[in-house]
């Protein structure tokens, strides 16, 4: 096997025997009208591949990515410069990050953000230099000590200023970096018992927050999408922003949701008891379908795994989701997943990221072909048919009531409802993925 | 052990060592100022201990609750006679039914139509004669092969009509009985696979069904209030009525939201992975705490148990959040509990009845002890003390923005959070419920 | 699509797209040397298929399954004529029941028997008929209220009688019908709450009840083996069969090991917190691999669902481990499924045969391509090299101890363990499952 | 509320309004004949109290616990002083360490052991100037890289050489400091992927490691118990100790299970799917119940929380079990809990201890109260009272036979099992715990 700095370039050659190839991943082949890469407008994130260093709660580091260097600020250019040279290797265009991911912290807020700015000046030199793009940017208002209650939902008044003012920064940075969005993650907005918690006052301030920050956004003239990341736990026991639902709740009670579209991650889904494809259609029909965090979570284990995505299923059934919502505008598909800790080489880097863009681009062909195959979707059509017509069709008009409808119901007999086939399409799903 | 016949009353004696006594629950004992029995609210429900026979999904029956009666319509005048009996015997005032509990399935609608108003008005006979009243009442729209794949959110336009012509006939009987309220819980409204599902017409078509009850609502002048029961899942394998903050999405984007409350149900709310306090604290955050349907689970247990309610922690947090509400209005604490299987007798069903209401009537009185007592809420107050001046004021009056909050944020240094105490809450919540 | 009656076979038909074809199972084709029918031996189970109506905890039945017959011994003759017809449609070669399942119950126990035994002589001539073989039989001992509490395990000595005596008649049946195996499910064999279980005791009586039955199939020379099948919960909280290991600490305990196997199903691994490939791994190498109960659950839901099985990623670890540990010698793999509740045709019965028995078609391909393929084997195979050689062989070898290890480690500096490299197995994985 | 330094002692004051004094725990105090203090045997344990930081998998330190030292030998003196410190303070007698928690960890193996020895003698002479004992010790084989993919299951031979060369220098320390035992937690010893895992011989690597470690302690002579901790889950995806039951079966399987009892822990039984209760119950039935990891989890959340413990019901239910397994031996309960990240000061630390071990102490006091008032354990023994004489007599008795029970049932007519009455002892229960 190669080593890292021997692999010059991951490309697309499916009879290829070398593991640092794409089987499926076609960066420029044209699929439903456009190419591969713009349906699926892959991102690296910082947070795991760059910061990450294999570390759980019962045991330190089994990687090193501090590349030789020891001053605080010669670290993270490093990181930097790893970041970008594994995006050209990987062929990929967008990257996202926390400000805590690319840039030390500093003893007080002024002088942590004394080095993020010098730090995005960097990236932007990086961007220009292998013209890579910033799907988004965020805050890490959770990591740190005073954060442990919260930030925009702490009970101290100072650490919401400083949350905000965290979030003002990168807000300026997702401008001067083009930034296509800015994400809102819970981080600790949540809570870990309601005896010490007023959730109603809390959720009043996590508005108050998003408010402001709708309004700065409009100040500053920045035009990407702000999302929210719905997860239900960890690390509080609640967190605030719980699943798609809960979010679009929040959003409308606080007259909110034009702003804000959702970031819907799959382990954050399945820790929130929905399948992934649950969450993505949901934030669809609430009109909030925006970006995606692509990894898998492990269903027996009950906690955030951040794994990189293979199951081929998962993903075709995203990728059908997302070509159903229209495809991405702004958003686009980052993989907030993380090696294993045990796979812990910078080789393993790269066949990671290459298992979940294979994963997704295989999920992506599988959805084309069940659109063009067209079964599923015929049988879905035929089963509301009689919502066209009579009865039916004044339902979804609004031109009948209860006394018409009841009336309507003495005249009938037996109602016989049909087979839902659930058998038969699981049946043609598989005929699709594995071929007759 | 006495017989249940032998039984004539079970009446509040703290020192009895008769098992067919109240040992906490004393209904006319005045606390914070109304008698225990306005507090509570409790009431019977028809579903379980009416209707249960102890069947499961790998057994039948194990208790006979035909009465010695063949004919249909006299097995549920026997029903319902029996139900009056053991609500006079347990003190309970209010009841509550599915439309299916009280009556027998005719092969047509227009026959079961017939059965139920012939047995509304027997209810209506046994409600003056027993002085009871009828604290909601709601269609069972998903037991019969019809309602398979649902009612209002069915593929087939005639089951939405029956399923209408059910609930107008159940609003009609809620007015004829003068209901408290009406209840909606969504049965099979929801989906056991994506693949054959449109789920954002379904939702449409839900609206829709509940924007006619509200219609007909006012139609008939029925006053009582309109609830949303929130379960995740079962016997779907999603349902759309998730949970509480799912329910208020919905509620919201249809602008539905100013008529209906939220009837929580325990069990609902740990399936949906959600303490039953959280349920109730969301539903009165957002305006919508209504009443509650009094049980417990097994959380190590992935169905609906529907136990009797015994763990007096969980009684305590309820009626704190009851009594932090405003306590019950139009709604109330019913059972929506069975006795287990193994719990086969008619003496089973009295000490089932006596384990909840004891253990809630014991809830009621820790809550007001953790009131009086203070120490909790003062805690909490304390904690967000610093939004009552300085910055913290400004936030929350709305007069600072991003600016002004980093310019604030720059000249802070350290910046403490104080310790959430957890565990020291969690003593003084033993201290109240056991004594020091 | 045709009907029913008019699918006169199912055979493998990879290019039709009539789907009452194969697309993947073709009984005689031989892979690894032997036929598939003969890897597979797919069994049909009475239990769901021929007894199951639709029902749920939330509703009644959606199919009828009583072929216009009214008297119950015509009743059960008509399914089982049923029975041996849908098996020559579905090329089906195995069966396996319940006693309950086959004839109708009585009003004693003499009473059953004496059905059960005309049942048996019924089932006798329709395998002559229909050349098919027998793969287990089991007893239905918890269905009956007297089983409530279990029934090798119930605190009713009588009931352990009764259960006894069904467990012989069985024996018997299984003698004369020349059953492969004869499985033993736990039923009820558990408790809800350990408040009134004696749950020493009742082990001992299961492990009494057991040897009991290792007598009896001595004595009347029955050569089939026997099974006992995990179950983690349901119907009771806890069942003591919970899991393999669990199993086969009771056996161990007690003596039992060399009598009996495990027939292990996906469902109950699953509910139980494993995955299905890990109870397989642990009754191999336990040395107690014997038959499959072929289903699937989802992993959203906490009970057992009875899916068919679909996931062709489960399928083929199944197989895997299957062809590991030898294949099946007088084992099988029957379908413990159910069509959903919705799938509610004749129609359905068959299609859903075909996914599962197409699923595990195609997971016994991928298998043995995966075994060719050999990347994965030798991945393992080099990870364990150091113990083939120096210290590490005389670990195995038994020959050091905790002096000589100790100076060992004494004299390494940096100990590297290699990567684990699991996303780059799961790559190769789905390159095997979908082509490069 | 005083500080952490003016707390000189937490003693027993159940009238007294100070936080830090104990309501129940009251050393000295005689039950069922000797001294709470001997029935709890409480232990502090070194790995999240003297170690823990508050850090989480989304933050870092919310406490230091340096107690400004800088030097690495003289961190962990100042952390062994505290330790004795907080002992004196909370009338605990009892501890226990991994020898990762005690020292230093030096670049080698030698270099390691040498920081282990030194602080080994140094804590000897604590325990002799403050009176105090090891309850047992333990090895982290976990923590460091090297054991990433295990210790004695590592495919690395070297890695189990290291991980024995640990555990010796373990037994030695545990035979210095006059140990009641030494403890086996798994650790890393299970798998993240069965795709690279070759499980039968880890197992049988597994069970050479503590075949040796017997041999050794036989060979040092030292006297204490070996104790093996289930868990199921975390780090791992499955650990090999899953549970109790996994536990006894391994040791049976390598004829271990006369060498090692169980150390049961709350919060892995939860995460077994298991009630603490059922864990201790199958220790004991098992011939294995030995020592307690004293703390609850959060059974909404997936992951080990190690909380302290304040459930008064399970640790009621824990003590029951306690006691009528006869008491500790050599085992006792030692607190592997902590603070939860925001109770981040010293203070809280006391805090939590006193709720953990007041809870406990109350627990002890119920169960006593339980069996005085013997009603639950009247109703268990009149339950199996069939089994006292006739054929239930004979099944016991190992008299009778499948034929003889078949001839038996022939004769019976209704068998009626009697009520479980789940709910009638669940308020017993309740009566017990708070009181008519």
């Amino acid at each position: 096997m190669k080593t890292y700095r021997e692999v010059a370039r991951v490309v697309y050659a499916p009879q290829s025997s070398d593991p640092f190839t794409f089987k499926h991943y076609d960066p420029e082949a044209v699929v439903l009208g456009k190419p591969m890469k713009e349906h699926l407008r892959f991102a690296m994130s910082y947070w795991h591949t760059i910061g990450g260093a294999g570390t759980d709660m019962f045991g330190g580091d089994t990687m090193d990515k501090k590349f030789g260097a020891t001053d605080p600020l010669a670290i993270y250019k490093a990181k930097a410069d790893f970041a970008f040279g594994l995006m050209d290797k990987l062929q990929l265009e967008y990257y996202c990050f926390h400000d805590a991911d690319i840039a030390p912290e500093g003893k007080t807020f002024r002088e942590s953000l004394g080095y993020f700015e010098t730090m995005v000046d960097y990236l932007a030199a990086l961007q220009k230099k292998h013209r890579k793009k910033l799907l988004w940017n965020t805050a890490n208002n959770f990591s740190d000590k005073k954060f442990m209650a919260g930030a925009a939902t702490s009970p101290n008044a100072d650490v919401f200023a400083i949350a905000a003012a965290k979030v003002k920064a990168g807000l300026d940075a997702a401008k001067r970096l083009g930034a296509a969005g800015y994400v809102f993650w819970g981080g600790r907005e949540g809570y870990d018992t309601l005896l010490n918690t007023d959730m109603g006052f809390e959720l009043d301030n996590l508005a108050r927050f998003l408010q402001m920050a709708v309004d700065y956004k409009r100040k500053i003239g920045f035009t990407g999408l702000f999302y929210i990341e719905p997860k239900p736990k960890e690390p509080t026991k609640h967190q605030y922003d719980f699943d798609a639902a809960t979010c679009m709740n929040f959003l409308r009670k606080y007259h909110l949701e034009t702003e804000f579209k959702l970031n819907i991650e799959a382990n954050h889904a399945t820790l929130a008891g929905h399948t992934f494809q649950h969450e993505l259609r949901t934030a669809a029909i609430n009109g909030a379908f925006g970006s995606i965090d692509a990894n898998q979570g492990d269903l027996f284990l009950g906690w955030d795994t951040d794994q990189f995505p293979t199951n081929v299923y998962d993903t075709t059934l995203c990728m059908l989701e997302v070509l159903k919502a229209g495809g991405f505008t702004s958003g686009g598909l980052n993989f907030d997943a993380k090696a294993r800790r045990q796979s812990n080489t910078f080789e393993d880097i790269l066949l990671s990221y290459i298992a979940g863009m294979d994963a997704f681009a295989l999920g992506l062909r599988m959805a084309v072909r069940l659109i063009e195959d067209g079964r599923i979707e015929d049988f879905v059509r035929h089963r509301y048919a009689s919502y066209r017509s009579g009865i039916g069709a004044q339902i979804v008009a609004g031109t009948t009531d209860f006394d018409a409808l009841f009336k309507h119901a003495l005249t009938l007999q037996d109602v016989e409802v049909e087979s839902g086939r659930q058998e038969y399409l699981e049946t043609i799903f598989n005929e699709i993925m594995f071929g007759k």
